[in-house]
């Protein structure tokens, strides 16, 4: 039985994950978030078990599950297996948004495969969706505080996804509006990461704040370096359709480089790539992270701690 | 202010629904389930608000808040304001999956009123169902043994809809798919709805199961009697495109009208009106429903009681 194996390994890897060096542990929490997520997923319903697991198995930074599991740890939590549900479904709610996006965006490649939309079609990439979304609710369900953070979370990703096709509609896609929308579709479930793994290990308040801003500020900085990518990258390298940001209006490239979005492509790209607005950009995104790493102070020093600030300075060297 | 009118008034109205008779609680916490989800779908983004109102405020049987309320009142419960926040996140798990629907079935009208997808198109229909799916998570989030309930059923709708859409596609809706389609799409959460009512009021196990019970088989016979409807109803009456699933080959006519689904709509609606088909099709929901009725032995005699019994009738009386 493919379950009964799968259970196994979810248990084998959560027993490991209590004991090692910190990274030993963060790396086994991670392995059993995997297992989890393919776990949880399982239905006989083949079409919403096979979407879901393709997503899943294309992988992805797992930043977010990272970050509950470095906040827990960094926070004081002994036990890194407690993590594990809570990070599975921040990871599910971002990865059913990304099946909805590839929806509404017509994306045909996500994470160096294609996307559930372009193998399954649109109404299988609807419900698969749909899918990944109530099982980030099943996942949550025995934990009443954590869904409280979590549950506004997804609310504020959903608002920001629909701010941004509206800005889009609009036409009214301003520096101000741009900073709105990466606030709550990016920001908000990396902030609920960061709580959530506080919470978890009993964090005082003083440093459940400091690691919830820590959070938004490095998810911040994270959209704004995705923007630049899309803009900067190509597809090989980035796993996903570029410059679908562009194509449509939207995202940093249209905010800063045009005053009504109704540039083309070509000649946004012209214009940002000459002059120095992706430079201030990315300023922007490594004095975010600046100010990310600062809020650490309230919290001893520790490999965890280390990790933390590693994943925030990640997040704007990256180039894919 | 809107908020601080709309939250008065569901005050008032849950205040209300402490006292008077059966009937006049179990109306007072009607309206007060249709306050809290205009308030709670409340957004400083106006497509989500806006759109989750349209299709809120076009109404509906609300049959699945009023299993949550009666049998919290059949089970013993002294304050039905409790059911409020469980009854109000039932219906929108209910109206995000119509949402979705009109949008993988193209329906350009729902409850009377065009759908969200015809009056905002589908990328705000598909973010207007994520977010309705998001404010269920949100009003359930401080109950954790209902959301566990809920949760599962919620699970059950998307496999259930996954089911039908692989069934067309794959040409095998045969009876017995129909059969485990309208369990989980339609009976699971009727299931849930009569089972949070249940231990809303801390109802014995032995109550909480037959009103579970109750609950699935009414759902049965009313998606059985939808399906019907669908076929010899009109819009007018039913206030939603008719004949949508005979057109795209699913439902209870394809089921029982042919053996593999590829006929054509008239063809297909000619032998069902001409046949016994539907007649069956009427006992069939008949029997379910006595069946359900019979559960309810364990309770004892109440207003409560008789509200439940006279809903698992109209349930197959109804014309639209």
């Amino acid at each position: 039985m493919i379950i009964d194996a799968q259970d196994r390994r979810v248990l084998n890897e959560r027993t490991q994950a209590r004991s090692g060096t910190t990274k030993e542990r963060l790396e086994a929490a991670l392995r059993a978030v995997e297992s989890r997520m393919n776990n949880i997923v399982d239905s006989d319903v083949d079409v919403l078990r096979d979407a879901s697991r393709h997503i899943i198995g294309a992988g992805g930074k797992r930043l977010r599950p990272r970050l509950v599991v470095l906040a827990y740890l960094a926070a004081g939590g002994a036990d890194v297996t407690v993590t594990v549900d809570p990070a599975a479904a921040v990871e599910l709610v971002h990865t059913a948004s990304v099946v909805h996006d590839d929806i509404n965006d017509h994306g045909i490649l996500r994470r160096g495969r294609p996307s559930i939309n372009q193998l399954w079609g649109r109404t299988f990439a609807l419900l698969a969706g749909d899918y990944l979304f109530t099982k980030v609710y099943e996942l949550m369900a025995p934990f009443q505080d954590m869904n409280v953070v979590l549950a506004e979370a997804t609310v504020a990703l959903v608002e920001g996804e629909t701010m941004q096709a509206a800005a889009v509609k609009d036409n009214n896609f301003t520096s101000e509006v741009y900073a709105e929308i990466i606030a709550r579709k990016t920001a908000a479930l990396f902030r609920s990461a960061a709580e959530i793994g506080a919470r978890l290990a009993d964090a005082t308040s003083t440093r459940i704040e400091a690691l919830r801003t820590f959070g938004f500020n490095v998810g911040l900085a994270f959209q704004i370096v995705d923007d630049i990518l899309d803009i900067v990258g190509d597809e090989a390298s980035l796993g996903k359709t570029a410059h679908l940001d562009v194509e449509q209006g939207r995202g940093f490239a249209v905010a800063h480089g045009s005053e009504n979005g109704d540039d083309v492509m070509d000649s946004i790209k012209q214009r940002l790539l000459q002059g120095d607005t992706l430079e201030q950009a990315r300023l922007q995104a490594t004095m975010l992270v600046e100010s990310a790493v600062a809020q650490l102070d309230v919290l001893p020093d520790s490999d965890a701690k280390a990790e933390l600030i590693a994943l925030a300075h990640a997040t704007i060297e990256r180039t894919a």
